[in-house]
């Protein structure tokens, strides 16, 4: 029975001493690269490294690691609002479930702070949606994109101009999402956006490096290939439109 | 030790009024898009929306958002013993960890309504495994498939035609692990199947759409590229072949 | 309140016979297949097989599955030190969220157990990390490989020397890890590596057929390609150049 129970509950967010006493090698690692080095290096502030961290940590779901980075992204900056509008960003880049389990986290941080983010404003810049959406008839041709119409008017129209968090932090976060779930065939499109959103091809490289730590080093070292594959070929069509 | 606590335990499902409260906007979308809009769409019935989401769900082991659509699949009319069938075949397309996490949660909710699924007859279908796989030596060359021998034998061979599940909801669930889990290069090989069985192209680009939802927009995207491409490189061997 | 209850857990790692009542084919499949066939057969050892389904599971997160492949693992000869070198090793190749959830989780085994695995020798094969890295300047040229100097002195340099597990099982649980999160893309590389820490060809076909049961069938139908396709091409380079 106490097996089973154990079982049950996913393990702790390991407080220090513990990771030190059950694992020093990892505890060291944690202390002097991930946080003494990585968190620490100037290309990215810590409030982007936050942004990143909590856009990857939501799009692996890794919920027992959530209470420790929305606190740390509150110590770092992030507007209480501004956690909330990511959230709500992410549900549309991480899936829904993700969304749902983060708002019950950030909900108790909130809470354990006595935090209440939400004025009567947030839903001001919300765009009413198309009718003509709801009543597109059943049977479209299968290759035209009602997906592309959603992503149109309700991400791109509605979701990305909400006053809550700016393009930037928007931009970044969605990039996250994409190394997180190596989704880097869609990185071309992202990155153009995330340049324009005043992003730097050094921020989003740091936010790589930064991302091995989070989702592992296989999915960092794909997209560190393919940011640098879209850069080559921006610098060289660049050089040849002079 | 209060933080560590909470930090054991995953978000709750967020009861609809928390999520409003928490994060209004999160819970407009919710209600005025995935459940108003999304959700209502004629394009696909709301028994094939909850395997899909179903599916979806178990592939990135969303086990928070289970219980919920385990109930909702009921009352949008899978049997419950599909739903022990749409489990067993989870197992092999999301893997068995998935599976094992989502048997607990879903004879929780069969006990909660009281209902009793499995009788007697729910092994009947099994074939023997052929004994010349157990046998098979050590050591066999290493690109003949042993992978491929199991899915002969075991996969298609005995659990598709297992008779608790239609084949057409097989395919369904199939189709959107796939594209839960981004694995679009197999989308061809499934695709074919996927109609045979009875499913429109239709229904399957309104899934991806359904899917943007639960497993968010870039894999969704992916999936929409992948679909497209093999329509049209169908509709053109068709066409040429006339 | 209790429906809330029950969804805030995630299920437990059910027992054999709570899964044979609730699913029987899964229980049937699990017995017969999984248990009978997959781990008895001669191509990798269990040992092997431990370290192959722990990666899977640290890397996709499956903290419900975890205790009992553990307490497994120790069964299959996996000493406790080496258990410990094993989760770090993964924080580098699944990321620290995946580490820290496993740290937890495997403290609880080995309380259980009552054992004890770590000695003052753990830290004493951490080199020292070179300064020039963390005084490395911002504004670094985008694509040049800051990703690249961590790896060649932090995971190449330092994690993969450390004494506390042989290479070869290094190479194994890397192997899986990629597998699992379907980073295919990187085969290569790894490939080269396994087989020169003596890992067979043979060997890591097992393992994908293993990944199978643990990942699901798309995954490491993927990954069977992209191995077929690398010993292919190694055959036909290696008589060439006869």
């Amino acid at each position: 029975m106490s097996e089973i129970h154990r079982a049950r509950v996913p393990a702790p967010r390991v407080a220090p001493v513990e990771i030190h006493t059950a694992a020093p090698a990892l505890g060291w690692y944690s202390d002097n690269i991930l946080f003494g080095e990585i968190w620490e290096r100037p290309g990215l502030d810590k409030r982007s490294r936050s942004i990143v961290t909590v856009a990857a940590l939501m799009t692996r779901n890794h919920v027992a690691q959530l209470t420790g980075h929305f606190n740390r992204a509150l110590t770092h900056g992030l507007a209480p609002s501004e956690i909330v509008e990511l959230v709500t960003h992410m549900a549309f880049y991480a899936g829904w479930p993700c969304a749902m389990s983060a708002v019950g986290v950030m909900s108790q941080v909130f809470a354990s702070r006595q935090v209440n983010p939400v004025g009567e404003q947030s839903l001001s810049t919300l765009a009413a949606i198309p009718d003509s959406m709801a009543d597109a008839p059943a049977g479209l041709p299968a290759n035209t994109g009602l997906l592309d119409t959603y992503r149109e008017f309700v991400v791109e129209g509605d979701l990305w101009k909400r006053s809550g968090l700016a393009p930037r932090d928007r931009a970044l976060a969605t990039f996250s999402a994409i190394v997180a779930q190596e989704a880097c065939e869609l990185l071309p499109d992202e990155l153009g956006r995330a340049l324009r959103h005043g992003l730097t091809a050094e921020e989003l490289m740091e936010a790589v490096t930064h991302l091995a730590f989070y989702v592992g080093w296989p999915k960092a070292a794909i997209a560190q290939r393919a940011l640098s594959t879209w850069l080559t070929a921006q610098a060289a069509s660049t050089s040849h439109s002079r």
